[in-house]
């Protein structure tokens, strides 16, 4: 039985690093050790002010000049807290606190600073924050790990988790050519934020290199917030399929063509998309299915619409599931053809995401340090996309979620209190103490 | 009982006019003059080559290159056809054959041959060719009228009839404002062509002044040509109005909100696009009613959509069944609002233009003129806007039509058939005539 599991850590004596907070030969019990929310706040707030937008929220957008100095913030924070900061070709920022066994592989935690434009404050950076604030705590209590520390701020995560896909080897070359949100190709992107394009490779993580990864975030939903639970721990990151579903009629002019005489691709679109809500309501299990796309084609008030282009977005934690749903749609789609003689045609659109499921012990190890903390939690997937979904293909992987206000996200009204920041952060901080002391083994 | 009635029209002598066919003293038999369909096609295909598309058809949008190089073409052939020439200060061809009694009124006869960007070659064009072909007739068979006639080509049609409206007393000094398609402002595109934005009011023809305006049509639908009638009487132009439908839902992240707590604005839509749909085609009338515009926003395929905006538009012959359908409409948005907690709103857009029936009396000149020439025919409403709409405020008012194959307008496929443009021509003349001939009296 481990030190933990007896619900005792052990005291471990900081003997090295600058900047401790203890005096050289104090000792903490990191049982006591708990996340200073108003700090967190306060940085949070901080981190604000780069990219801040008149109407309140941000946006910091990867590669921006906001993005740089919000970089340079965080590598700030990451040196008080003792942590050794450097920048992989990649551009993810890594601060690192070496453990005292240094054959043990690296325990890696964090999030992303990068915003979409128009954002919120939470979305990424509670994760980066509330790490720091885990190695801070230890720093200034002087209590030690057996295993290395990372604490990590990804590139580009909302330009398409492009950080943890290079970390994890699985960036296509081809990527590197998008023009991201700063108007900048992603390959100059990550120059611009101090990488180093043409050898990604040296920021390749093998398997066995780390020993997990945690990440804490905001649910971005409003699950947690309306059922009232402290803390979401996250089964996994659901799969994404994409289709274009065009519905070809007839167009023709809206004045001189008789009701009975129409070919509508529009009333075609919207049987189909009401059939899309009924399959993705009627059938069990807890995928989700939208339509948040539609275009008529030409588009204008006094023609028939000739040809409708929408699209169906399909999640679920499995992928078997988001092909049942896809094809009950398909088959729905195939009578309203039929009976509307409007041809309907799906094409699947190549931003497919496997489903990602989070390793099954660290949702035990978030689950009991939730439960230590007497907080309450739940089981949840994710249904937005994450670097921890990336990371589940190189280390036993965990996320947690804290409740988002009204499940606002990627809008300035995102919020999440201080209170819910402090318990995600000690969530986090219990997680990794366990795993340091053995959980996972 | 005046002599068309009888059968039989009086033998004038045409003693005036430069390039008369017929040599000085020669007479001809109005009755037995025919369009040249050959003739009316070459000149068709002749000024399809301005504003000519790679792929068939014309943008020959008012005001453009084409537009006046075609205005041109069109001035060559009313002068080939003995017409006298000039342009009003709204732009208006106006080609002038006067009659044997000055102290009548006109009889106006013509159409437009501005174009949609993207347009086939009949939509306007067959209505100045055909109208300068009952005039060659006239011209080359030395037949003489009482009433001075006058073909009129007029401005901009497809911009929002405005040398009809000008024509007319009826438009508004805003409306100079508008950038056309051309990428002139309408007051400039009217200078260009020849015309004088600060004096419309010279352009302006008074109640009185004229005996009567035809105007011959393609159907732009498919209701003759489906049916295999030859001409249709046009009973009048519809009224059109429209609505922007505001649908507001709740924006959020499509994979984080589950299904069961969803405001989605677009299920709403597609509800209220089918129940247009079904009001419009089970309400008895022959309105129609078209949604052909809608955005959903944000718009992307991972949000679920907050706000929908969709157009409506309604027509039909009497202002109150647009009304009619209208109400219904709005009560069945009612509903779907409540049920789904998604407001809806109708804004007008201040497009409306009021049913413009046609002159009963026109209406059976032109059904005896085909009756005449043994051609079959139908009462039918226009449900596309045409300059005849402005022309009912100031003068009895007919409007001919013929078959649209297919019934496709506004495309390069659109299609008229050389018989059935001559068939049509044949009855705009035998109208001219018998209006001559003191049918209207």
């Amino acid at each position: 039985m481990n030190a933990c599991k007896a619900g005792i850590r052990a005291i471990l004596i900081l003997c090295c690093g600058a900047g401790a907070a203890l005096p050289p030969g104090a000792v903490a019990d990191s049982e006591t050790l708990a996340a200073n929310a108003q700090r967190i706040e306060q940085r949070i707030t901080e981190l604000s002010a780069f990219g801040a937008n008149p109407g309140g929220g941000v946006s910091r957008v990867a590669f921006s000049k906001a993005d740089i100095a919000g970089r340079e913030y965080i590598k700030e924070l990451m040196r008080k807290a003792g942590l050794v900061v450097r920048v992989d070709t990649a551009g993810n920022i890594i601060g690192r606190r070496e453990g005292s066994d240094p054959s043990l592989p690296v325990i890696m935690l964090g999030s992303h600073i990068d915003s979409v434009p128009g954002a919120g404050n939470y979305d990424g950076d509670l994760g980066v924050i509330g790490a720091i604030e885990v190695t801070q705590l230890l720093h200034e209590h002087g209590v030690g790990t057996r295993h290395t520390l990372e604490v990590v701020s990804f590139t580009d995560e909302e330009g398409g988790l492009i950080g943890s896909l290079a970390m994890t080897g699985r960036l296509g070359a081809s990527a590197l050519d998008v023009v991201s949100h700063s108007g900048m190709a992603i390959r100059d992107g990550i120059r611009a934020v101090g990488g180093d394009p043409d050898r990604l490779q040296l920021a390749r993580r093998k398997p066995g290199e780390l020993k997990a990864f945690v990440e804490l975030h905001i649910e971005q939903g409003a699950v947690l917030h309306e059922d009232g639970v402290d803390i979401g721990v996250v089964e996994g990151i659901v799969g994404i399929r994409w289709w274009d579903v065009t519905i070809d009629g007839v167009a023709n002019h809206a004045g001189t063509t008789p009701m009975n005489r129409r070919r509508d691709a529009l009333l075609s679109a919207a049987e189909l998309t009401l059939a899309v809500n009924r399959i993705a309501t009627t059938l069990a299990g807890r995928h989700v299915a939208t339509v948040g796309r539609i275009r008529a084609e030409p588009g204008a008030p006094n023609v028939i619409p000739g040809r409708v282009v929408m699209s169906l977005e399909i999640r679920d934690l499995a992928a078997e599931q988001i092909e049942l749903v896809h094809q009950a749609i398909v088959a729905e789609a195939r009578s309203i053809a039929t009976a509307r003689q409007t041809p309907i045609s799906f094409a699947e659109i190549d931003v497919a995401s496997a489903p990602a499921p989070t390793h099954e012990r660290m949702r035990r190890i978030i689950a009991g340090s939730a439960e230590l903390l007497g907080l309450t939690h739940k089981l949840m997937p994710s249904g937005a996309g994450h670097d921890a979904q990336d990371m589940t293909h190189i280390a036993p992987t965990g996320m947690i979620f804290v409740p988002s206000v009204g499940g606002i996200s990627h809008s300035p009204k995102e919020y999440t209190s201080p209170k819910d920041m402090a318990n995600g952060t000690n969530v986090l901080l219990r997680t990794v103490l366990a795993i340091d002391d053995g959980a996972l083994d």
